[in-house]
């Protein structure tokens, strides 16, 4: 007996095509519990079920939105030793700190700062100019599938995460697709969220789950009329199978997709700090056994008297290091797939090689190299994303070809470049910065990507392929609520008849609104 | 001998594959200048040309943007005689008042707006997170190819238009495809953009224009690696072409296509003021021969007992009207064929049969009717867009049907409700507003919705597929500027190195700002 899916607010046997089940990737044995692989029947009736809840919230106020984000937020916590057994289970991922005190806890405030902005509304931005009788602002698109990754089962989960929490703020409900590498994290969150949603006065079909399907039925999923939008996160060619159909449907979808998230390292900053930055690359390069969407892949340098020794440096500490777990069986496969792929395109294998002796789904901590000759003459091959513990490490000749390696860089979420503090780094800086600025959506200066900070400011997005649209971020309330929002316009409408938060009177106290153009808390004069 | 084509500042012989000639749509006649069909070749040059101008005007001020777009605007209207002239000649478009004293304004006021836009900064939406040091706005996309309409050469044109205007004070080089049917027009605003280009220091190829090239060479355009993003305004066909060849490479296009903008009338105004309504619907469905985007092309009333009174009085206006000249040949021909359609699958001929007494592209003004049974019965044929001086009425039962007619129509850009002044309309209004809103990018009360105005708060956007997406609008500034924008994250960068716009003093004390939460012109404290 399979698992329910959870459709229009009751835990029903799905209409399967079949059932699967998943991994403890810590040592490599099935679990026990069987999910169904839901047919498009079970699509069907999720679309219907939304398209009707989209409908009666539209009527409501956001406060129910709010309420039940917040109430989700607090069960949450109130089971997090049963969620984190969980996960750490089916994704091997530390329980602590990682999952109890990292991921939980961002999850619970992303879902409560997306309890905030649907409350106070400022994420519509609201436009008004009352001398022509126009007023426009956000509203929330429809019924928004999300699919989450595997390698965030909390804060990126696709019935618990950020792409949710923003797509329900918004006012649409979700249809989440489990990542079948953690269903039942998943299950035990749905439950949770369809509990608080009892008590929130908005329609059972909010929040709906099924754990799979055949490829053909995701397209057409993300295709369907009775849709609104989609958030994806996870590998390049899932995610743009999926957009071509959307897209082909003329549906909106964003990616969150593979990058390499090149890391410039200038020679200024070994002379000061070479040990603190080859700490803080083998810290953020192995966290999470590499398993980030910000991992520092791309390590770029400019040959200088330190740059063996920092090479050095990094490929022992990669040897030392504890090799961590590996997401799943797929994870473990393609890593090394990547990795055969670029050695088969000229890089070097630095460390690697060793057998390692250990349980689950692994591989070695992996340094390659290039230099920049090679990496210019095979420059698609050679920014493969290696997801896992594996780094490219890029030697140029000089910056003019340094430079060059960037111009031949995709989209990618973030470019780091790290230089000295008395200027002796300033002009590479500058010829660098010009180039990385337009490939990369964040860009830092001396600090390592894989922090995303949950912040109005974040931008964890980047140009294509690295998501599909460059003026999007996937972390960050409430800009990433706009995602799932159409832009609507009231011309001449009568003011009793306009929605509350485009009336004269600012609706809370709390909303900013652009009144002929100025920002303000305050009414229409 | 044929016109030559603007490529990186040079009015240059184009690689053409062969020639086309315009027409004068008043009299049928050819006109006699000859204009090439472009190769990829200039293309090509094209694209490699405005990349590299697009690197110079990123370390540009603002203010050479804006100086660039004033000066354009002045000399538009030094040249506005010889303009309305070859603008008339080419479309047939009245030249009083329509093109010397709204069009063209119109257009100089947008390119004027978008200076007072691109100096200000505000567009940028910048918002800055003090304490996690995240720092973030739009910032330009690169290159922008703008595909103009037939219908507004000044106003919507590929260089003097709201993609142009919107696209260049953003920052982003425009590559501009003429519309085939007023080359002279657009090449004489090319030549005075040009002379503008030279005294505004910027690179010679911040502006390029080309005539015409093979459908083929248009997707390759759309979908080059060198080109930012994608304006586009016209067809259903030829957009959804296009939009499909820039999807498939991840690269943003804007399209403005097909709506038919719905007007619902209900019983009570028509009791109140009939006449007026009829005037006002007349007015707005023959303005410019019905070729305007925002065209009421359905109306929608319930049957009552004024109701056969104002489908008369409609169609006795429109055999009245003076027939208008249609643009070109082709829109004369899609027109009849779109006609044929509807009547194909019920419409009935009210007016528009008679033989039209004049020379020149032209169709008798057309009122067709379908009850709302019939409409239901094919709702999607019947609701083809006839682009032009034809309308379609769906007289429905009662109040339950209009609704289920409302359901089943597309995206449109707009939709309108006439209601009656004293609440009688309410409970209508109610049920109908619900599923209107849900369709349309802009909704209207009491109003026909040919009237665009140039507001910040304007949405000329809408859902699939009278755009191509519903988060954007074709026209108001700012607003229309973040299409031709990526959103850039500056992390932990250090001050000294970030752009003016995002340090902690405000740039010049105009730019609206989001700092830690609070919009203000202030600095960062």
């Amino acid at each position: 007996m399979s698992q329910p899916v959870l459709i229009d607010g009751q835990w029903r046997p799905s209409k399967s095509s079949g059932t699967f089940r998943a991994y403890r990737p810590a040592s490599g044995d099935m679990l026990p519990a069987e999910f169904p692989v839901s047919t498009w029947e079970d699509c069907d009736a999720m679309l219907t079920a939304a398209n009707n809840a989209f409908a009666e919230i539209l009527e409501l106020p956001a406060e129910h939105l709010a309420k039940f984000l917040e109430k989700y937020a607090k069960a949450i916590e109130a089971n997090k030793t049963i969620l984190v057994d969980i996960a750490h289970e089916e994704t091997g991922l530390p329980k602590s700190p990682r999952l109890a005190e990292v991921e939980l806890p961002r999850t619970t405030m992303q879902l409560r700062l997306a309890a905030q902005a649907a409350r106070e509304e400022t994420w519509r931005q609201a436009v008004i100019d009352s001398k022509a009788g126009l007023r426009s602002c956000y509203a929330p698109i429809g019924p928004v599938a999300v699919f989450g990754p595997n390698n965030f089962p909390f804060a990126f989960g696709s019935i618990s995460g950020g792409d949710f929490a923003a797509a329900i703020a918004a006012g649409n409900p979700v249809i989440a697709k489990a990542n079948s590498s953690h269903p039942e994290t998943t299950q035990r969150l749905a439950e949770l969220a369809d509990e608080a949603l009892r008590h929130a006065e908005l329609p059972a079909a909010t929040v709906q789950m099924i754990y799979r399907t055949a490829h053909e039925d995701g397209r057409r999923l993300v295709s369907d009329s009775r849709l609104g939008a989609t958030g994806y996160t996870g590998s390049r060619s899932a995610g743009l199978d999926l957009k071509a159909a959307a897209d082909a449907h003329g549906t909106p979808i964003y990616l969150e997709l593979s990058s390499v998230n090149p890391v410039v390292i200038l020679d200024g900053v070994l002379k000061d700090r070479l040990d603190e930055v080859v700490n803080e690359f083998v810290t953020s390069g192995l966290m999470g056994t590499g398993q980030f969407c910000t991992n520092p892949g791309l390590l770029l340098l400019i040959r200088g008297e330190r740059t063996e020794r920092f090479v050095q440096a990094v490929v022992e500490k990669y040897r030392q290091a504890p090799v961590g777990t590996l997401l799943s069986q797929g994870v473990a496969r393609t890593l090394s797939e990547s990795i055969s792929l670029l050695q088969s395109a000229g890089a070097k294998l630095l460390a690697g090689t060793e057998p390692v002796a250990r349980a689950g789904f692994c591989h070695a901590n992996t340094v390659m190299r290039v230099s920049g000759k090679e990496f210019l003459a095979k420059p698609q091959v050679l920014q493969t994303e290696a997801f896992g513990n594996a780094v490219l490490i890029v030697v140029a000749d000089d910056l003019a070809q340094s430079v060059k390696v960037l111009q031949h860089l995709e989209g990618n979420l973030t470019g780091s470049i790290y230089s000295d503090r008395d200027g002796a780094d300033d002009v590479a800086y500058d010829k660098l910065v010009r180039v990385l600025r337009t490939k990369v959506g964040r860009l830092l200066d001396d600090r390592m990507p894989t922090g995303v900070a949950v912040s109005p400011a974040m931008n964890h997005g980047g140009p294509y392929p690295a998501t599909g649209h460059p003026g999007f971020t996937a972390v960050g309330i409430p800009a990433a609520m706009t995602r799932f929002a159409v832009l609507q316009c009231y011309d001449n409408v009568r003011p009793y008849r306009l929605p509350t938060y485009l009336q004269d009177e600012n609706p809370n106290g709390r909303m900013w609104r652009c009144i002929d153009g100025d920002w303000t808390l305050g009414n229409v004069e």
